[in-house]
């Protein structure tokens, strides 16, 4: 609320208080712009608090809460979503990095290479209200590399389906060297691998996780992340989780019946990896990826039937290939 | 999904893995339960990728990321609203406890007692499914109080207005003495002394914060907390929100014309607070609050005529009650 910034900042009684711990290095730029709320009660433009009180007597009805919201809107939290023609992203507003993205890849479309990866760049996301917006600049001598959740790899048969990979709403901070351009890099080759050898179609949900940590000195758990920017605004994962769905097609006619999907949920975390660690290391429950993350990735009457452990299926092991060399003529990292 | 628990946990698989990180100390109970989808999509009971790939030609509308919403269902997340006499929660299925807690309180409600917090109970909250229900165990021996947010005496009309804010879906671990116990409940009861001496009617947010500290050692801004339970499951905020938005009626009809609101937001460390702090130190703008919660708290289009600085209005001063001998006759707090 720009009048807010107006009103009380310029008062000079917040600079007093716990404002240092939000702001970090203040800056002028940050605190300006667009708060649009796209709730439906966004419409709304009244203050009207109607029953209200008398002054005399007590009624229970005089009670409600959510007269609230035509004056302030619902508050939300709204998850920004957006569709490209290969992903889904569900931005998040607090952590400014998104919640999930899902992704179709099928054999063919893996085939096609029209899109150019060095015809793409990085772009902040302008459909975010900037109060969340993430910028570039936020990850600029950050540290960590703006990792794809979707990867541009995956969007090859189209320049535009490529470029809409590189909009910062589908980015995480992500360690570069040991995770990003190695181990995370081989697993999504890993994930490509499965669609072009034993799955006509997968369908991949990745996404952040922020997860506890024993703390030998206090015996507590904790959970502690960096957060980048200044102010610091865009928040580093701990780990990150990728949930792949396969689906083989019936001979007959090349279409899925429905009757089995192969998943396998994988949680990475966010930090050098050594190649020589097998893939099956990081394979998690779905259970425990929606406990964390506070999500649900299945319909509870999805049977057990129809569901598949993917690596039961499949060999759940990772190809190294040497990027050195490869990623030496891309454009550079950060 | 407990199909998950049976096939993977069971075949030992995670048990190698990243497992560690989410479930600290396993237990059983823990991760069976009810993890229904209440998204709309969750009617779709079918499992099928229409369109499909014909194994010899690429089709761009053959990649469809969304057709995973039939399989899998939305994946949320999922804020669990809950509308009780005095408020409404909405709970944030990730950290465990509310994402915001928005109440009205009126000069008549508060003159009203029928309620007795001696007959109320914590209570879990049931309507949330158990993979993301905060539990009384959770709490139990962790070292924090379970903090109203929605406080009990705002609720002193009605019996099961009162009971209601005992329920999980209003609580976070909040430090007791020094802050539960003692500053946030003087400022609780600031916002009550308002609402009798200064505004009919007031509205309050109250709500978590995760906010960023820079670190000596490593020069850079960090998000750390605790997380109680076993497994740990409940996440204990740095901080404590709240928005306070009163009115006053006018004299004529004791209704508000819509003509002003008086509005200050606060936001508190959880921690102890020494009573000669004066409040305004934590007096925060609104637009720092949305963005480090994501949320969004105006309307765009509630203009600054109408909205005043509640603080330039009244006095923002905390009265300090001596409460050591009115506790002693409470439940214990924890």
């Amino acid at each position: 609320m720009s009048f807010f910034n107006i009103k009380i900042v310029s008062a000079g009684v917040a600079g007093t208080g716990i404002i240092s711990y939000f702001l970090g290095v203040p800056s002028k730029g940050a605190s300006s712009g667009n708060t649009s709320n796209p709730h439906p009660n966004g419409a709304n433009n009244g203050v009207s608090f109607p029953g209200g009180s008398n002054g005399m007597t007590f009624n229970e009805t005089d009670i409600n809460p959510s007269e609230y919201f035509k004056v302030g809107g619902f508050p939300g939290p709204i998850f920004d979503l957006s569709q490209g023609k290969q992903f889904i992203s569900c931005y998040d507003r607090e952590r400014k990095i998104p919640k999930w993205v899902i992704e179709h890849i099928t054999r063919e479309s893996l085939n096609v290479k029209k899109g150019d990866r060095k015809k793409s760049n990085f772009k902040e996301d302008q459909r975010i209200p900037s109060t969340y917006r993430s910028l570039l600049k936020d990850y600029f001598r950050s540290g960590y590399d703006r990792g794809h959740m979707a990867p541009a790899a995956d969007s090859k048969f189209d320049q535009v389906a490529m470029d809409q990979t590189f909009l910062l709403t589908n980015m995480a901070p992500q360690v570069g060297e040991g995770f990003n351009r190695d181990y995370w890099s081989h697993f999504e080759c890993f994930v490509r691998d499965l669609c072009v050898k034993d799955f006509e179609s997968v369908r991949i949900i990745t996404g952040p996780l922020f997860l506890p940590k024993f703390n030998e000195k206090t015996r507590k758990y904790e959970i502690s992340y960096e957060v980048i920017g200044n102010p610091p605004s865009v928040s580093v994962p701990t780990h990150f989780y990728k949930i792949v769905v396969g689906e083989k097609f019936s001979n007959d006619n090349m279409k899925n019946k429905g009757e089995n999907i192969y998943v396998a949920g994988f949680v990475l975390p966010n930090d050098k990896i050594p190649n020589d660690i097998p893939l099956t290391y990081f394979k998690t429950p779905i259970e425990a990826i929606e406990r964390s993350s506070g999500l649900s990735f299945f319909h509870q009457n999805v049977s057990n039937k129809k569901v598949k452990d993917l690596c039961d299926n499949v060999s759940c092991v990772l190809t190294i290939r040497d990027w050195s060399d490869k990623m030496k003529s891309l454009p550079p990292p950060k």
